[in-house]
């Protein structure tokens, strides 16, 4: 029995699937092989599957907005955190990404709003103050009604900094400044971490000193 | 510090957006966690990730067929496979499911065209003969032009009680009915098998006894 190699490009589907399979492929935690994966689930439940994963990516796709309020991003705005009557406006967790907003906010732990700065202070990648929503925070802040602010950055170098920079333009107003408590692993990055150790970082939460 | 634990269904997100993670959770190798990450990567790269990723849906979801000839799923009827002029149309393979038809061709092993069954005779599931594309695949036999019909079932016993059909309905055609080396661990899917075991299955395929 012989077996040709063939050496020309030979195409196994469609080059619209082979799109496809590659935009899955980029997506974190997915590889070249589960995104194949993937899409031959979706082709054999076309409507089980592949029609509502279509409806639910074009409604959020058309519906996508950044939230005025925090900079959390939704469908709508302001966003559901910020509309929810039922969190307590008088604490506020900033944080640097909305990734960073879901790993707590999942842990059903904090009570309060959130305000989300869209990165941390970095000399190295050119991040200064006006490039992050720092001004929305202290105008958030300056307004009034809020009595806690948990400055919840990343335990990296850029993470503290930043938040040495938030304390130092929040000083002065009536809040009191908290942070989480170190315990979280160096360099770790919040939206990793498993609940039980955002959960004692957030219960050990101390005045920023 | 007080934390308040509260009851209520608080919602982090929108409902679109819990949706949007629902379904991505049911991919096959994807979790309630990854689809989270999935989905706040999107709404992150809203340009370079998510609008590229709902652009080859749709176009996938739009031309999606069956292909008429052999039972592939693809986005052209005849298939890429069928149309391809560079492939040996003396040689066919059958598989029970498109997803084997792939797992087989990314090897580039096979020179030949496939046969989707769609599924394996089965009692237990109720799947008989007429359920499957077995008829199609009699009459692309018949009308001529093939040498060799390679049974690629899994190596399951519903796969080879299957592959014993096949070899029966194909008796008196003047084809070559060869089947996949056993070498494949046993209750083992083709399509969960790495290239290296399928390549070594795929050449020391012999006649059906
Ligand atoms: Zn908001
Ligand atoms: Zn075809």
């Amino acid at each position: 029995m012989h077996i040709l190699h063939t050496h020309y490009h030979r195409r196994m589907a469609s080059t619209e699937i082979e799109a496809l399979v590659q935009q899955l492929a980029r997506l974190p935690g997915l590889g070249p092989r589960s995104a194949r994966r993937a899409v031959l689930h979706l082709m054999k439940k076309r409507e089980s599957s592949f029609a509502p994963l279509l409806a639910a990516l074009q409604t959020v796709s058309e519906r996508l907005v950044t939230c005025g309020i925090c900079g959390n991003v939704d469908t709508s705005d302001p966003c559901a955190i910020c509309a929810d009557p039922r969190r307590d406006p008088r604490s506020l967790c900033v944080v640097e990404e909305v990734s960073d907003l879901w790993a707590l906010d999942k842990s059903r732990l904090f009570p309060g709003k959130y305000h989300v700065l869209g990165g941390r202070l970095s000399a190295l990648e050119g991040v200064r103050p006006q490039d992050l929503s720092i001004d929305a925070l202290v105008a958030r802040v300056a307004a009034g009604g809020i009595d806690e602010v948990v400055l919840a950055m990343n335990a990296t170098l850029e993470g503290q900094t930043t938040a040495h920079y938030l304390a130092e333009r929040l000083e002065g107003y009536p809040v009191r400044l908290t942070q989480l408590a170190h315990g979280l692993p160096v360099g770790g990055e919040l939206d990793y971490l498993d609940e039980g150790t955002l959960a004692q970082a957030l219960r050990a939460r101390r005045p920023v000193s």
